[in-house]
């Protein structure tokens, strides 16, 4: 029986640890960057493996290595373990046990799957080249996001190359999407205070009326994205908030806004990011206002090596695994992912398992009733763990 | 000794209980609809006087009659005397000490003189022709006012004409101010909610967009007043409350805005309306939201009937009293004010008795430092006492 | 037979020249600053009275002084006698006879009325007291008006005080309109170009969107009057021209707008300009585009001395003359006038004749198709004679 | 000697032919659907050759049809042949002698390579299989275009594939570029016009100011890219002309605004179409204007077949053409291309020879300083007919 066989059968075998472990995280989910339990619950499992576990960071973030003890490359796996602050909708006899926090996303997926594939190529790890370090990531949902400090930790050094999976309820299971060069969008988040002058609704020469600004401010940022960016290109610049909440009969004094810029080449976002800057003045200069600006340039655009990319989806196609029923080039995503700072760093590959539920209802990632198919926790780890075997022999 | 004399000697005997009354007042502040204490406390003061206590309407207003017992005419003095939802910060022996809550507009010392001035003309009625009916009116700072349901009440019923004071911090203390026909703007209020389609920030194209909405409807809102409104005429449009707080990467549902209207002529009021009416119409068109409009034309444009209003003045310049420096038209007044529905139903007169400090300093209505020279409480009484006398003989 | 009566008489029996001047003037109409032909004809008529012809200025005015040869006062009577670019609609036998320019404002009117009362005044001298100066300006619809060369030039040298009268479509022949203090509105007008960058309308990102750059500008104009106005004040801000004439497809690279501003105070002149120029900086700063602005503040404010108004006003009324039915102060006017630039330097006074035809039929100034009754210029000189005679006498 | 050999000796040999064609239709240009002399004279050339020429459709263009005697497909090869209303700005021995029209974007080259391509390959017919139908069609430059008329007539009828070059001074002679599937933009223009009602710049409520309804258009009409747009999709839409000259101080009664919309996806047409349509009517409902609108949905997407695309492009890198150094693909263009009615009707491929002079300057398409390296006719001679060789065999 040749190494892929041996995985696969060794997967198959563990599909129900899988389950049960994924089953456990959904039950006990965490915030980000408060994940104490969930890394306890994750270390413990390797206490007793043929691996090192180390540290990363300021966070809950570590990484378990798994070494042939031969030479050759060294690949790095990644897996993010926090959950979200939403209140889960669903009955399921693991529910979260947590309330207001709910794994929303599937990192509880990402987790179980890795886990289970980490004992497995521990267990084949003579016969393995060079070294596989398996990356248990905190906070992934919030910026900064856990990916930034582990890498400022150390985490990538000699690591060759990257590889991670998100599982999509957008997706039929069966299915894994990938896409080549840019494939998630970068973020940016600001937040703009306008200070004008308050004073008496029936008097509005004596202030300066910051509802008002803010209200331009807006009309005016639509042009970011009309004018400024070629039609080719890809932004978006969305006020998500903006806190003009006063009285009927008193003119506001200052406002709020809070803004998301989501772009697919780093020049796109510095030239968001000038206009944006720039709109602000505008206001200042036509409206006595004052403009506080606190910009948040975050998530890098998330970039697939092509190369990388294109071996491990032919080295997955090759296996021809019984579960994948399609394998097709998804194209960009819109949500951002810190993964890109891993990807930013070191040649990486990031790609999607489908997790749809059977009936193909909508259950959006974020959402109260996120629910996905569990079969997606095994073809995510023969997928990985194919392509890992493939880049290590 | 004539009438007018003996009045005016009263008063200054009672000077000290005015300020003991409003001090009383100012300690013990209720808002607006809530005050049963203020209410029985005046109550109890006529008690054991001459005269006929009635309430009318749901709230706590009622009104006092003194009736001469010689026919003439019927006139109301009115004295409204709810506080406002203000922390006082002075530092005052008769501060207020319900937290949260302060006289802070004067209404205190309307209602202090006004009692002291009442006890006075009951002692003098027979010597009047005609009656008085004193109004004491609750709730004049929150639409939609006690003077409505007073008037529905029939408080106004028989009466010929109605004279109400108010007191004025911008106004040095011994002056009079006054103004002939429109006096004080008339007042609307409005809430709308844009409800379009939330979503993801990266997404914006499966959204429909409220605070976009909301925010070209407060620059189209600008041209009400800079293209619909004869330059000659007054009218201010002001959203004082823009409530589209939400998050950085989430497009919002609905933003909800409150806006306040301020004319002096109902014909501009109906424009306005109307104006406003369109423009969310309009948002309507363009941005795939629905609008709800809950709008509330509430206060009429104060108007002060020109020939009660000069007699009166005149009265009150021919009685030179000693404490009253100058009178004068002080043009009119931006804020509204409910007498107005009093002076909508029965030709009446409203004038400022000024109680600036004598250092001069700012300490503007309805602000925590709200401060005023209680002199003020004596010319008041003298003024308003001088205009009945004259009226009523 | 008294002075008076003897003016009126000698006015009654020179109505026919006066509308026989009137129809040669309407049928010779010249615009503004090009008056040679109409200034060489009125020069004519005072050929060979007895008073003194001086030029003013660079333009076509001049003044012809009356002097009685007594101590007094000296009173300055001015008319107007310019044409406008408009091509006259009626059929009259009098109509233009000069393609695309037309009498078009009442000028003719102003002016024949002014040489008849002109030569009785002459005639008459002996028994007045100090000297008339009537003024024959030029151009008053086009700024800078003739009124500021010729006041530049001295014409109100030694001028003790200045009448001046309009004849108005808008009112009954019969009534006489008047406003103290400030009568009509001052003006400025502005003129700014936006360039930015042309370009191809598929590549917007490598343009800076002149047409944008206006639109906002326009947008953010409308707070001027909305939001830095007090309400009780006057103000307006048009935008009478965009030109922003390109192709379908190609960005524009600039655009050229035009700009009217009334008020009726001087701050508020200033308070406006301020924040045109702000408003337009602010597009700078936003948009990539240059903005020149060219600020003419022209016109003044017309401003009615109180005093010699309400003592000219009285005299007409005083006088009792048959053809005037109806004296009211009609408020201020919306229009500008370049009377204002004498108002401003002497103490002056500037009332309304009507001249509405028989019918009531909307005969506006400055249409092709105004229309005037033939009245109001007996009237006209009947109103200024008596005013003048009761002043120097 | 083989056939392509054959071929690309007889291009050589008549490189001078294509240039003097070339120049005298550059000296000669004749603007869209006027291009009489033009099409006479490149008639003329094929009179006695051994083919058919058949007129299609009202304008100018016709077909030339070479029959190889043997049984196949049928290929047709399409060259525009109209100039522009650009007056030149080269000085050229064969400067366009016709003032205010040149050739400043290339279909003279377009023209002059498919001449003695087609005379080419009437001489080598007999060595093909099935049949050419040279398309020499007219006004390419203006909507709608000369192609649609031509194929309304049936010029493709029967016809298997059409193939279409452009040259292009933006990528250096010697290189061709390509893209597969969606390859140039889609476009609409658009007329609106919005007619308010006009008066005088002081009395603004008397009006409704179509500049202010045209400059909130203008504004709201950047939602449409930034809100209702993918940011994955391509849209732009731009207001290319505002027509709103007046005066200074009068209110503008109606503007016309032209604008320009490019899309990539039929889709995409349909929803910014309808978004601008209920921006119209946003300001009807707002500003009491009435919007006229004339929307021609005009050239749609250029779709190029990516199989025929793949092959051409295939045949044109095995044949090693000395003079071509680079093959690329260059991504979507920006501009719209009415070849893409062609290619909507019948499976077609439309690629780029690039022309940039040897100086490596900018001498875009449009510009009055339009010049081109004429070597890019023979290697556009060379690469169509390489194609084409291939294709019929």
């Amino acid at each position: 029986m040749d190494l892929q066989t041996e995985l696969m059968h060794k997967l198959e075998a563990a599909e129900p640890e899988m389950i049960r472990i994924r089953r456990h995280l959904h039950a006990h989910p965490e915030i980000s960057f408060h994940e104490v339990k969930t890394a306890a619950y994750i270390k413990a499992f390797y206490q007793n493996l043929d691996c090192t576990v180390t540290e990363y960071g300021e966070g809950y973030g570590f990484a378990v290595d798994i070494d042939s003890g031969h030479p050759g490359k060294k690949l790095a796996l990644r897996a993010d373990f926090d959950a979200l602050a939403v209140q889960e909708d669903n009955e399921l006899p693991f529910k979260s046990q947590n309330p207001g926090v709910m794994h929303a996303c599937g990192h509880d997926a990402h987790t179980a799957y890795m886990m289970v594939l980490a004992k497995a190529l521990i267990e084949l790890k003579d016969q393995l080249k060079g070294s596989v370090r398996i990356i248990h990531q905190p906070a992934e949902e919030v910026s900064p996001g856990g990916a930034k400090g582990m890498l400022a930790a150390g985490v990538l050094t000699d690591v060759d190359n990257v590889l991670g999976v998100h599982v999509m309820t957008s997706m039929p299971t069966g299915s894994i999407g990938y896409h080549l060069n840019e494939t998630q969008t970068g973020r940016g988040n600001f937040t703009i205070t306008f200070t004008g002058k308050g004073g008496h609704a029936s008097m509005p020469h004596l202030s300066n009326d910051a509802i008002v600004a803010g209200s331009y401010f807006v009309t005016a940022l639509q042009t970011v994205v009309s004018r400024r960016i070629d039609p080719f290109d890809t932004a978006s610049v969305t006020i998500g908030s903006f806190d003009g909440v006063g009285s009927f009969n008193a003119i506001k004094e200052s406002v709020t806004l809070k803004g998301d810029v989501r772009i697919m080449k780093e020049s796109t976002r510095t030239t968001v990011r000038h206009q944006i800057e720039q709109i602000a003045h505008g206001m200042e200069a036509m409206f006595g206002v004052h403009a506080d600006i606190d910009y948040d340039d975050n998530y890098p655009v998330l970039f697939n090596d092509p190369t990388l990319t294109a071996q491990t989806i032919d080295s997955i196609k090759q296996a021809q695994l019984p579960e994948v029923t399609k394998i097709f080039d998804c194209g960009p995503q819109d949500p951002s992912e810190d993964f890109a700072y891993f990807a930013q760093d070191t040649p990486s590959t990031f790609f999607y398992v489908g997790c749809q539920t059977s009936d193909g209802a909508n259950h959006p990632h974020h959402s109260p009733d996120f629910l996905m198919n569990e079969d997606a926790l095994l073809i995510a780890g023969k997928a990985v763990g194919t392509a890992t075997l493939n880049y290590l022999s």
